[in-house]
């Protein structure tokens, strides 16, 4: 699917508070099969979402996430992969690809949503190769990231 | 189309900072024919999302409804209007109804993401009267209301 750009399925191991420059913010955590460790800071609700969707929680009102995947349900169309596919400026830029009767439609968006949705529809996490060399961090670097559940409620 | 309830078309002011009762918060105001004004507390994200719509403006990456515009336009699916129809313990209720093929789809969504999509794609945004009669407030109440521009930077 995506010619001539090795890839490679990233897990998505939680939603942090991590050390930044300004002090801690969110950001979520993707993990490649060889346990490295890939930092994204999103905001916050960004964070509650994907926070939602790795604990398969339902919150009490639908999340703009939540609402894509009832569209998209209704319009029987799913997600089929998301792809962060480049790092410009501390700023990550990733596509979405849905389905829907065998056929692939690619969408420009923010990781953010496209994780939030991928984990919704259990659609593979990908990075490519490139992205992934530069922004894999140190686990040392990580060292007192705390998990966000308590900022959550 | 919505049968049996008694709805008022209203138009969007603005995003304004208003005072809540723990300090001032973002909120999208909402005008009816007749002037009257119905504040809806919403997050800072959904702020920043609604004033660009109201500003036609385009961020420099798609925001979540950028990005759900965007897949439904693929889709040759549009937003038909937006209802606001309940409020429960401080929380307003809403549906958003998407046409596709003459075909009419409805679903629950929170009033900010209806109001964000259906500004972006010309849709009217309606309330059900006795909403409304609950929800409007004196204009009194919203002196020193701030424009939001100046946080959206």
């Amino acid at each position: 699917m995506y010619a001539n750009t090795d890839v490679t399925e990233v897990s998505v191991k939680g939603v942090y508070m991590i050390d930044a420059y300004g002090g801690p913010a969110p950001a979520v955590l993707l993990e490649g099969d060889d346990g490295l460790l890939m930092p994204i800071y999103i905001g916050q609700p960004e964070a509650i979402s994907i926070g939602a969707a790795i604990k398969k929680e339902t919150m009490p009102r639908p999340l703009s996430h939540d609402l894509i995947i009832s569209i998209l349900s209704r319009l029987d169309t799913r997600v089929k992969s998301v792809l962060i596919d480049d790092k410009i400026d501390k700023i990550y830029y990733a596509r979405i690809t849905l389905e829907k009767d065998g056929k692939l439609m690619d969408f420009d968006a923010r990781p953010s949503d496209c994780i939030a949705l991928a984990l919704r529809d259990d659609a593979p996490i990908m990075v490519t190769d490139s992205v992934l060399a530069r922004a894999v961090v140190n686990k040392e670097k990580l060292h007192g990231a705390k998990s966000i559940d308590g900022f959550m409620r």
